[in-house]
């Protein structure tokens, strides 16, 4: 298509939040719909300058909109690069020659590598669709990927990001696959593991299922959305760092499949191992703990289940050269106490401050994990590395390398605190039979987490606590009174999520 | 969620055209979002009086919206039933129980009727997003409909919509499963069938993933847009009809699950069988034929895929005591020579009409057709229905039949003409060795068809022709400039779209 006068078109900026997917609106009778025949709901191609992207096209037949203007979303308008009355023209979008290689995949079989690399690069492109998109990750769910496909997506994730090489030929890191609230050791063990020297240059996701992800957790702390070369300042003057990943430009791709698989609640093991190690190895990580959290109400529910993920990590690891250990761990209940991002930062400072009241399954659970990489990465002997993990804790060191990585990144803030808080209270008296993470998780989001900062649930109880009727089990924390009502009626619903036997 | 003052919007018609999608708009700072706490993107139910409905939220940050006011798209605005002025409570969506049978389909298996219940009434009740949709449609293409699942599915789609009950206890039908372009034989068929008494209530989709469908087709003659009531006058006067299904609120589920497969350019045996067969059910149908055509580049490739499909048909027929009767037909290549809504509707008049240079083959076909439903309903004994086909058609009977019928539905009107058209030209003397259906229907579609009326091509040769260098192969109409450039890049990109022999 050759752009020309007749499809030119006044840009308008709306100020329209539509995350990354981009958004036009034009009026019904502007002259380039009549003249290229595009119609509402089509995708089309926007072109400013040398930049084109791909824009979902609405048509609005109001006065709202001029005749010879266009409005964008704000992605679209960061997409062009555009400066108020700048001029845009539309034309078709080309047809998206890889979503062949997606129905191929939904009615026949595997991909190659070649096929993998064009559905990424259209992804990267923005040349899909939010339904495209979601028939690609409902396919690789629905019809596993195989070893072969996930290493295919992994480098194809890789190859169309950023990168980063690091001086030390030796880089650590750690990712938990989640699905168990709270359970933030991420921050605890980067600051006890650069503190011994090793480089950590940690980067972290937003949650895709859960109230919080690290990256949520630590944004109420600290600056987290840097970009490649603030990451390699701080970690060269730290050893450490704690960065959204989607700041940093690894895997872009990564960002639309989390956004679809955030909308459909759901994950699958293959395209997690992609998305996990394509950050990874594009952040120049060499030695990886990947922490598999067991338990029935937790994403991975059987042992079974955690040595069949196991197994595959380790083999795309292996494709890449990757060090990996995996650390299958206790998955029954929530690690600390609070869910939703403030609340699990609480926690996490009270376990790098030593608090008497930090809560202990937190703080072993980060040493373990600590550990495993000390050992893995040759700082410690085997079987050693959970006892230097624990002096560098206990003697305070890790608690300042901890404010010394925030402090590069542009200080330190204390968590804040909800607006309203709310008791939800044993309705008899007897002792913590069970815990639904699931369904705790699903009330930490409903209050408002990730959202909003400070909302989410404050757990008060373990298994195996004696309560007396009237207890708090756990306290609501939220920022309106409109999310208030909305949990409550959730936890009223589900007078399931903690259950007290006799 | 109680509605309360504080969540009182004003709602503003935006005349925003998003299909069947609803959409509203709000101020980033607007009073609601700061109380309830819902966020960009998010999925929010909309009240005006009595009336609710889902919506996905997009949220502005431009004074383009004023902060107490809501923008609301026209499926939005038609939903709510408002007036100017109206005000609109906003509140969370609540969430989405049956998205737990969704993700259960992607990993892990069959669903149950009362499983399947739920997610097709959230469908008509609008609860799905694009994404959810999309998800459903890939789920159970990838990992297909069991028999009794593709049962399940039908009654869902025929319960949640409108039922039509005629005072003939026999009533007839016909339905191509597509996929070759061309091939209007719906409307000659309907008139032979209806002039021998018999009542053919013909409802018909718009085009999924073809150049047009018989509505978009018949549009071009006559009104195609009629609610139950009207559609049971014209039957009752004419004993036949040619009408938009979704018009007459048969199987409203898919309509949305029409508009997925239509983006994402497929659809599955499963859920064509329930779409066509809940339709037929829903509109009264007893006896029904189905025309299957087998060719290379068909929508069904081999006679083994075309016998699965039949058998799969026949058995979810008899869960619905409906009688039916495939016919397996040539899909090597086009039938007739126009693809798209008004060059098929003139191939069809010059059949009814017994215009000498009338395509032979679409004549054959619409005989073949209507002889098998007068055979499947007993109005002509086994091997004689074509004979007596052919005389209703040769005899002028069934044009008559057909303006009687187009007169009943509001008139009847000749196709237009295409403001563009250019040939393609044989670029070397020899024979015509193969048509790819698929490629052909693309070009069609890149023209302009089905939302363009007049646009699409024009074929002049059939396989086996001899063509001389310079012949033209086919012609192409468009309306305007813009797709006309578009579509010559396609072809000339695309040199194997009819391949000479010599």
């Amino acid at each position: 298509m050759r752009p020309d006068s007749a499809n030119r078109l006044r840009a308008r900026r709306l100020g329209l939040q539509s995350q990354h997917e981009a958004i036009a609106l034009v009026h019904t009778d502007c002259p380039v719909c009549r003249s290229e025949g595009v119609s509402a709901h089509s995708r089309v191609r926007l072109t400013h300058g040398e930049t084109s992207i791909i824009a979902t096209l609405y048509q609005i037949s109001s006065d709202w909109l001029s005749r010879d203007s266009i409005g964008l979303s704000e992605s679209a308008w960061a997409g062009l690069g555009l400066a108020d009355g700048g001029e845009v023209h539309v034309t078709h979008a080309p047809p998206i020659a890889s979503l062949t290689h997606v129905r191929h995949r939904i009615f026949d079989g595997g991909l190659s590598e070649i096929q993998v690399q064009s559905i990424v690069a259209d992804i990267v492109n923005g040349a899909y669709s939010d339904i495209h998109l979601a028939a690609f990750v409902t396919a690789i769910s629905a019809r596993p990927l195989s070893k072969n496909e996930v290493v295919f997506l992994t480098r194809a994730m890789i190859e169309t990001g950023e990168r980063t090489q690091w001086s030390d030929s030796l880089v650590a890191d750690k990712h938990c696959v989640g699905g168990l609230p709270g359970n933030r050791t991420t921050p605890i063990v980067v600051a006890i593991v650069a503190e011994t020297g090793l480089l950590i240059p940690k980067t972290s996701s937003r949650a895709i299922t859960s109230p919080a992800g690290t990256a949520d957790t630590m944004e109420v702390m600290t600056r987290v959305n840097l970009d490649r070369e603030e990451m390699w300042r701080v970690v060269e003057e730290t050893n450490g760092c704690f960065i959204w990943g989607d700041g940093a430009g690894f895997s872009p791709a990564d960002t639309d499949i989390i956004r679809i698989e955030r909308a459909l609640n759901f994950d699958s093991p293959g395209v997690m191992i992609a998305s996990v190690l394509s950050k990874k190895i594009a952040a120049g990580s060499t030695h990886v703990v990947i922490d598999i959290p067991v338990g029935p109400t937790a994403k991975i529910r059987t042992t079974a289940e955690a040595e069949m993920l196991s197994q595959l990590f380790l083999k795309v690891a292996a494709a890449f050269s990757l060090e990996l250990r995996l650390e299958i761990t206790d998955g029954s209940q929530p690690v600390g106490r609070g869910m939703g991002p403030a609340l699990e930062a609480r926690d996490v400072l009270a376990v790098l401050r030593n608090d008497e009241n930090a809560p202990a399954d937190l703080r072993e659970k980060s040493l373990q994990l600590a550990g495993a990489i000390l050992e893995l990465a040759g700082k410690a002997a085997s079987g050693r590395g959970q006892a230097l993990a624990q002096d560098i804790l206990t003697g305070g060191r890790a608690w300042q390398r901890f404010l010394m990585i925030c402090k590069a990144q542009g200080g330190f803030l204390e968590p804040p605190s909800a607006r309203h808080q709310r008791p939800v209270c044993a309705p008899r008296t007897g002792r913590i039979g069970s815990i639904d993470n699931r369904k705790l998780a699903r009330a930490a989001k409903l209050a408002g987490a990730p959202d909003d900062k400070a909302a989410g649930l404050d757990l008060k109880v373990r298994l195996g606590d004696s309560v007396r009727q009237g207890d708090p089990l756990f306290v609501l924390h939220t920022e309106t009174i409109g999310e208030l009502t909305y949990v409550l009626d959730y936890v009223e619903a589900n007078p399931d999520i903690i259950e007290i036997t006799h």
